[in-house]
């Protein structure tokens, strides 16, 4: 059995430390991002950044250090990240009189000074993004998916009414999925965050879930209404055109750098990374083969066409070391190179390169005249490729059969048994928190969401039999 | 008197708050950046990050908290900076067994993690940058210009030789230069720091050094060459051609959100920013202006200005809000925004429309077919008459014939009794770290640097009147 169906976890270290991703660091939980891996973070910025600016909203920055007292005032928030903050009780030789938090999320920072930033209707929509590190000191850690700190985008938006404020939350969702499904190529469910998987504060968390090579579940991107908690805990007034003084209703929005996981964990393969040719710091290498360095007519072959994909703006490397074509193949694959290209001395009197696509097994016979049109084409179906492969698998490990814990136990065992992946399970849920948790103590399947779309509606609940009032998929996660 | 002459600092806070470019907070010398202030920093990103890809940079991103044991590894460098550092001592309810300091510079942390990067000299040389958020907590603190916490880039290099680390440290000073004086219009004098205003840590430290309209110095950027320094405290090796294992030479450099406070004290006036068009958030605003919502025309022709300029890349906005002309004209002017073209019905009539730039009284008539070319023409001009002006007051400021500490203490009496600035001198130096002392204490004037190309040499030390070693500047300092 291969390491990556053997042993996910292991694959998933070793080939990142393998591919130059990330490295250790002696701070608890804390990694390095190493340029190739923080290429990858910079490419999903240019992408969210982009669409956050084309709907209205600026960005800015806020405070990393967050006073205690800010969270004393919303309770549902404190209570949720209370566990999990760390804190600066000194500075500059003295002890601070009130601790300051390293921020978890900036709801109460940015809820105080919006209180005195928003006065009338004519302020609304109020529409901030930041970017930001932020921390989380977690038990159990795991390189971009789960770090004691992180990188990420918050947004924090008010609005004049629910129905305003509504909008935004599934504006910004929506463009979380156009990314992580056509940048990404990463296919998601969207749907609503059950009460107990909420947002510390939230009235209500929507996500997108993907699934990765593992069957396990990431949320891939949250996007709160926050109705008027915050507005409350923190006095966010307006006056509005009645010339009333009413509360603003507020929303945040954030995705972080566990994208950069995702896309190893739903696209990787035993060789390495696989990478859609739209995130890939390289998108395509050129590596001469056979005895090249006798022929300098094949550099020169090489030279042209790095300049032809350079002038396109494509991504492209020319790997002209001394070590052998085989050894760069593996490397190249390793690092999840969406193309590679050779060119040696029989192929030159063909007129002619071999192209490999990283995920496909043939390689293909390219005409030396076409190859930078082949090269564009062939960037473009594999984005596509890459995607309709993860929606396959995605499906193919979706379940919607499942109609009972006893069935659930029974799909569980039978996986086990054949070395498969349990994948996830559509199911009914009648709304009971004791439902949830009990699917979740007995199996560790928690709710992913309530999608928008469920491939099929489920009556009755998993847990107790009783009629459903949610559509529910459920799946263990990171 | 105005204000920006009689209480420079007074102006300053004014100018940013009214301009929305900021907001204070409750965390000591911690500030919020409005979205206003920080697109300043997003364009200045922008242009850096740029040029530090063109020459073979790539970005990365290390952990923001550093344990103390790391600092205790270079002795100057804790010194320097331990007097400012904030420490985390607890997270999750457990009190750490080892503090951790929010990063003031990455030096430490970085050296640890290279010392594992690097092997061999086919690792080198090893050119990697970091965007983030670093933390001193000093004493006072003024918005942009000393703040708690700000934003910066550092860059941190490994290389095989001594020669192969300096033209690196000159080659990042002189991109510094490239964007203060291209982008910014910010006039700078580049040179060495005396030993006693280097880095903690630095073998030599080169700075570029500019002038604020109140006479006062920012130090807008450095960078270090660091020898071998950190390279032996944290054991960074390479094997060489030759087969022995040697110490790298290290770089770094910076700059950060203080280029924002330099740009509004260089170019700002009594009635607010003045922003150079090639990093104005906004670069045009149209303002229609008589009884023009009675003449649909008005607007109608202002769209079509609007999309026109749009589709040329330049960011205008068209302000149809019910307030008066009056009051537009001075809220974008306090804005800094470059370029206000007025119709009105008159205007249309006469085919026209009012040109006003922000630095120039007049306001010019332009024919409506040429109003394009002429707003891409003005942008273009302003950009460099903002330098000029700039240099202009500089140099004017820049005083060479001061030759004793008498004939400063002179000048600073003659500047108090007139009203005017100060300036700077070059004056000269012996060499002793106790004449530079001198000068501090009694004047306050401390050694800006010791610039590449004086306007003139000066052979007597400005103290102790023995034969000079540096030709230096010297000025008051933020
Ligand atoms: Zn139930
Ligand atoms: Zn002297």
């Amino acid at each position: 059995m291969s390491q990556q169906t053997n042993d996910f976890s292991k694959w998933y270290i070793d080939t990142i430390q393998k591919a130059d991703l990330m490295d250790y660091t002696p701070v608890r939980g804390c990694i390095a991002f190493k340029p190739d891996g923080y290429e990858l973070w910079e490419h999903i910025q240019g992408e969210m950044d982009r669409r956050f600016k084309e709907t209205g909203h600026r960005n800015a920055y806020f405070p990393m250090l967050i006073p205690e007292s800010f969270f004393q005032k919303e309770k549902d928030h404190i209570e949720g990240f209370s566990p999990e903050l760390p804190w600066v009780t000194e500075a500059a030789g003295e002890q601070l009189e009130e601790r300051l938090a390293l921020r978890p999320t900036s709801e109460t920072m940015i809820g105080h000074l919006y209180s005195d930033w928003i006065k009338s209707y004519r302020d609304l929509p109020l529409l901030i993004n930041q970017w930001a590190n932020v921390f989380r000191w977690e038990k159990k850690t795991l390189p971009f998916i789960r770090t004691s700190e992180f990188l990420w985008q918050e947004g924090h938006t008010a609005h004049v009414d629910e129905e305003d404020a509504r909008k935004e939350t599934m504006q910004m969702l929506n463009i979380y999925k156009e990314v992580v499904e056509g940048f990404l190529a990463i296919p998601v469910y969207d749907g609503q965050k059950t009460p107990s998987e909420r947002f510390a504060g939230a009235v209500d968390t929507y996500s997108i879930e993907a699934m990765m090579k593992d069957g396990k579940a990431v949320q891939a991107g949250t996007s709160h209404y926050l109705g008027t908690k915050f507005a409350e805990a923190f006095d966010i007034k307006y006056l509005n055109k009645e010339n009333k003084h009413v509360h603003v209703h507020t929303t945040s929005w954030g995705t972080s750098t566990r994208l950069i996981g995702s896309v190893i964990m739903v696209h990787g393969d035993e060789q390495g990374l696989v990478l859609p040719p739209k995130i890939a710091p390289t998108q395509v290498v050129l590596i001469p083969v056979g005895p090249w360095k006798k022929n300098p007519a094949i550099i020169e072959k090489l030279d042209e066409i790095f300049a032809s994909l350079k002038a396109k703006g494509i991504r492209v490397r020319l790997d002209d070391s001394d070590q052998s074509p085989g050894f760069k193949f593996n490397e190249w694959e390793l690092k999840g190179v969406p193309v590679r290209i050779e060119l040696g001395p029989r192929d030159l009197e063909n007129n002619q390169v071999l192209l490999k696509a990283r995920d496909e097994q043939d390689k293909q016979t390219v005409e030396l005249g076409a190859v930078v049109e082949a090269i564009e084409k062939e960037l473009e179906v594999m984005q596509t490729r890459l995607y309709d492969k993860a929606k396959a698998f995605r499906d193919a490990n979706s379940h919607t059969h499942i109609d009972s814990l006893a069935q659930l136990h029974e799909h569980l065992a039978t996986s086990e048994q054949n070395g498969t992946i349990p994948g996830w399970v559509l199911a009914g849920w009648c709304g009971d928190d004791a439902c949830e948790s009990n699917v979740k103590e007995e199996t560790k399947f928690t709710t992913r969401n309530i999608p928008f779309n469920p491939p099929t509606e489920k009556h009755t609940c998993i847990n107790c039999g009783k009629e459903a009032q949610h559509t529910v998929w459920f799946g263990r996660a990171y």
